[in-house]
C-alpha cells in the first residue's frame, strides 16, 4: 500500500501552472510528494467541493491552491476543509496579481488562507511553508528542509557581479 | 397560489445589511417582490450551493449579491446559477471597499457578475438594474421604473443651497 | 419583416475594437444577433443620445458598453435609457484600465451600470451576462448558453501540462 | 442691460456644494461674477446638454464643474462646449475622491479638463486658474488677483505657533 | 514537568495588541496554550534573533507575528527559523495596513510568511491556520477546531435583521 | 515687429519631449504660435524662476508644463506668475505617472494648476486647453479650434473594424 | 558669539506643525539645536530660495522639511543646496500622504531627498536622522543618539498589557 | 595604512546590483570610495547582524541599502547601527517597486531610514546623499559634490530635440 501524497497543489486554470510549477518543483527538491491538479471555482465548484470536503480523507496534510484575477480557489477550499491552506496569488494581465493578493488574503474572520507573496516567489514559499508544516512531525523533511535552507544561505556571494 | 418573488438578495453576513438595506429599500420603492437572505460563501458553501443551484427553478429571474472583504459569494453564486447575478462591493474596514471591489469584479472570462459601485450606492443601483432586467418582460415594472427615473430628475434643483 | 438584434455593443473608438470583439465573438458563439457601434460619448455626444434614447424602441434589450481612461460612455448612456447596460472598462495606457474600472463602476446612486473585469475577460462577460439576461425570455437562449456553461466546465483538464 | 457673469460653477448635485462653495467664496473675494447650477450629468442629462452647448452664447468665459464618484460632468460637458473647463473632484465616501480624481482628469486626447486638486482645496483653485483666464483680457481682475496672491504670499508667518 | 505552549504569540510594540489580542482570544476558545511576546524588529533586534533562533528548541510548533507600517518582524523571525511562521498586518495610521500587508506578503522565493488578513479578522485567522497546523498531529485539537467551525456556520442566521 | 508667441511649452527635460510634442504638434495644427524650452525645476531652479517672472511681461498667455516623477515644474511656475499654467503629467518608468499625477494636480489652495492627463493624450488636451483660453480673445483662433474639435466628431466612424 | 543652529526645520505651513513638532521634541531630546520656520514653495518662493542658497552659509548641516499633497518643498529646497535635506510626508485629507510621499520620494537622478515615513513616526526619525548625520563629527551627540536608542530598546515591554 | 572606505553599499542578492550599480558608478564619478556588499536580510540575517554592528567601528560613515518587494534590508541594518542609512527601493516583479518603497519608508519611530526614489533614479541619489553628508566634514567631496551639480545644471540644453 503506498502512502498518500502530503500536499496538493490545486490551480483554477492551466493558465496557472507556468507559476504554480515552482511550487511543485520546490516541493520536488525537497523529496515532498504532492498532487497537481486543475480545479477551478467558477467553471468546476463540484469538484472543488469535492475535493475540499475530501482532502483531509484521502490524505492530504496541506493544501496549495493558486488563481489569479477575483481569486476565490484559496478561499472556497479553506471553507470546506479543516487543512491549512495556502494560497499564492498568481499575476493577472491588467493588475498585475494586486486583485489576486485582496481576493485571496484579505479573507473574513474564521476562514484562513495563509497567503504568501504574488507569482513566482509565492509559489516557491507556498511549498517551503507546507514543508515546514510538514517537518513539525516528520524528521526527514524536518532535515531536507534545514538543508535547503542552509545551502540558500551559503549560496549568497560577497559580492555583486557585473554581468559578462 | 403565490407567485414567486423575482428577486433575491443575498448577502454574506448581518453585517453586510446596513448596505443591503439599501437595496431592499429601492426594490420596494418599485414595489418588486424580493427575499433577503444571509448565505456565507465561507462558513455555509453548502447553504450557497443549495440556493445558487435551485435560484432559477425557484422562480427567481435575478440575484443581488452583496459582500465585503475578500467577497467570494457573487462570483461563487454565479459560477452555480444561469441567472444574472450583480454585485454590490460592500465597504471593508481596512480598505474601504476596494478588496470587495476587485473580488468581486475581477472574474475571469465564463462567469459574469454585474458589479455595482462600492457601498449604499451599489446597494441602490443592483436593485435598479435587477429592475431594468425584469422591466424587459414586465410592463408594470417597466412604467414604474420610467416613473421613477423621471422623479429623480425633476428632483434635482437648479441651484445649490447652503444649509440651514 | 426581421427581429431587431436584441444587443448593442458600443464603444468609445476604434481603439476599443479589439477588446471588444471578445463580446461579439462569445455574443456569435451563442447565436444572439447584435451591432456593433462606434459611439464617443466625448466626440460624438449627439450620436450617443441619440442612440441612447432611441435604444429601446429600436428593439435592443440590453446594451454592452466598452471604454477606456474617463470612460464616461457606459455611464452616460445609461442615464438616458431604461436598458440594463453593462460596462467593460478597457485597459488604458498608463494606468491599465484602474482609471477605465472606477469611472465605469463609481456611478453615483440612480444610474446604474453592471461593471465587468477589465479587458477581455469583462468583454466576454458583458456577452454571457446580457445572454443570462435574454434568457430569462427566450428558451432557445437559455439552453445554449447552459450548453456553453457546461461544455466551459467539462472541458477543464484534470491536471496542468507543462507547454510543449 | 447687465453684463452676463463670466463664470458658471456648476455641480452634479447638492452634496457637492459644501465643497464647491470654495470656488464660489474664492469667486466672490475676487470680485467675479457666477452663476452656481446643479446639473446632473446624470440624472439631467438634457440640463447639462442645454447648459453646455448654449455656455458660449450665454457669454460665460469658463466653466468650473465639480463632481464626485464616477464623475462625469466635467468631461462630458466639456465635450458641448469649446469654452475651457475645469473640473473639481469632489471627495466620495469609499474612495476620497480617487474615483473623482482619474474620472475627471483622464480624458482622451480631444477634449481637454483642466482638473484641480480633490476638494476644497480644488475649489478654490478652480477658480483662481478661471481669474488667471479672465485676467488675461480684463486689467480689473489682474490687479485684483496680483493683490489677491500677495497678500497671500505675505500672511505667511516666518515661524510655526503652537495652538493655544 | 509542564509541556510547552505551542504557539507563541509575538507583535512589534504594546499598539499591536489590540489586533494582536484576538488571535489569543481565539486560541482560548480553542484551549491551545501560547506565549503572548513583544518582540520589535527595529527596537530589539537581539531579543528577536535570540527568539527566532530558539524557537524549535523550545517546543513551539508555530509562531503568529504581528506588526504595522513597514513591518519586518515577520519576515525576520521567519529567517530565523524552520517553523511556520504566519503574519498579521496591523493597520497602520496613514496607509490603513496596506504598507503592513505588502511590508509582511511580498516575501522573496527563500523564506515565506503565511500572511492574513489586515487587521482583527487576520489576528483571529492566523490563530485558526496554527489550529490546524497542530491538528494535523494533536486530535484533541483537531476535534475542537472542527467543532468551532460548524459553530460558526450554525450561527448564520437565514435573514437579516434591522437593529433595534 | 514680431508678435511674441503667446504659448509656451516647457519640459523638465529631453526626455519629456517625445511625450509633449504632442503638445507642440496640436498647437501647430491650430497654428498656434509657442517657444518650447527645456526647463528643470530641481536642476535649473534660476532659469524656471527667471521664466516664470518674466512669462506675462514676455508676451506669453498661458503655459504648458510637463514633467515626470516628482514633477514640481508646473507648480512651481505656477507660483511665480499669474498666467493660467496647464500641467502635464509624464509617464514615469516605476509608477507610470502616477507619481507625476500625484505630484501636479494636488497642489494646495493657492496656486492652481490645471492638469491633463497622463502621457500623451494630455499632452494633446493641454495645446487644446491652452487654445480654448485664447479663443476667448482671438476669433481666429476659436474659429480654428471649432473646426478642427468638428473635424475630429466627423471621423468618427459608425462601425469598428477589424485590422487587415 | 553663538554657535549657529546645525537643524532647520522648514515646513510649508502652520498646518504643518501639528506633525512637524514631533521632529523639533526630538532635536529637544537629543538637545541639537535647530530653527523652525515656515517657508512655503508655493505661496513665498523667494523666501525658499533666498534660505536654501543661503543655508550652508549659515552654518546649517542639514535640513528638514516637511510638506503635504503636491509637497514641493523638500524637493526645490533641495535643488538649491548641496546640504543633506530631508523630507518629511504630512499626511494630506483626501489621500492621507500619499501624494505627499509620491512628490518627495520619487525625485529625478540629481537632486536626492532622504524621505522618511508619512506623518509623525517620520517627523521623529528626520530628527534621528539628521542627528545620527551630526553624530559623525559631533561625539556629543553621537553619545545622546546610542543613549537614546538604548533606552528605546530597554523600554521595550516583555509582554503586552490590557489596558486598564 | 590605508584609509577605509566612508560608504558600503550592500543589497539584498545579485539581481538588485543592476540599479544598485548606478549607486556606485555615482560614488565613483565623485571619487568617493565604497565597498560593495551582498547581505540578504532574510538569507543571511547573520551576515546583516555582523555587518551593521561593526559598520562605524569598520570606518564607514554612512550606509547605502538596496532591496526590493519585502524589502527589510535597510529597516534592519538601520535598527542595528548609529549610521545615517539610505534606502533604495529596487523596482519589483509584480508591483514595480510600490512593495519595495513602503517596506522601506514606512519605518516606525526610532529607526530613520533616509529613502531614495525607486529604481535607478534613487540610486544615483543615495549616491548623491551619501556624498552631501560626507561633505559636512570633507572639503575635497564638498568641491566636487558642488562642481558635479552645477555641470549637471549646465548641461540642461535650452531647448529640446527631436531624435535623429
Amino acid at each position: 500500500m503506498t502512502t498518500p501524497n502530503p500536499v496538493a497543489v490545486i490551480m483554477g486554470s492551466q493558465s496557472d501552472w507556468p507559476t504554480m510549477k515552482f511550487a511543485a518543483d520546490t516541493l520536488d527538491a525537497l523529496d515532498i510528494g504532492y498532487d497537481a491538479l486543475i480545479i477551478s471555482a467558477h467553471r468546476t465548484p463540484d469538484r472543488m467541493a469535492e475535493f475540499a470536503r475530501g482532502a483531509r480523507d484521502k490524505g492530504y496534510k496541506t493544501i496549495i491552491a493558486g488563481a489569479g484575477g477575483a481569486a476565490h480557489l484559496p478561499g472556497m477550499t479553506a471553507s470546506m476543509t479543516p487543512l491549512p491552506v495556502f494560497g499564492v496569488p498568481v499575476r493577472s494581465k491588467a493588475l498585475s496579481g494586486q486583485d489576486s493578493l485582496l481576493s485571496i488574503v484579505q479573507m473574513p474572520a474564521g476562514i484562513p488562507v495563509g497567503t504568501l507573496a504574488i507569482g513566482e516567489a509565492g509559489a516557491v514559499n507556498a511549498a517551503l511553508l507546507a514543508a515546514a508544516v510538514l517537518a513539525l512531525s516528520d524528521e526527514g523533511i524536518a532535515a531536507r528542509l534545514d538543508e535547503w535552507r542552509t545551502s540558500r544561505s551559503n549560496s549568497v556571494a560577497l559580492e555583486p557581479k557585473d554581468e559578462a
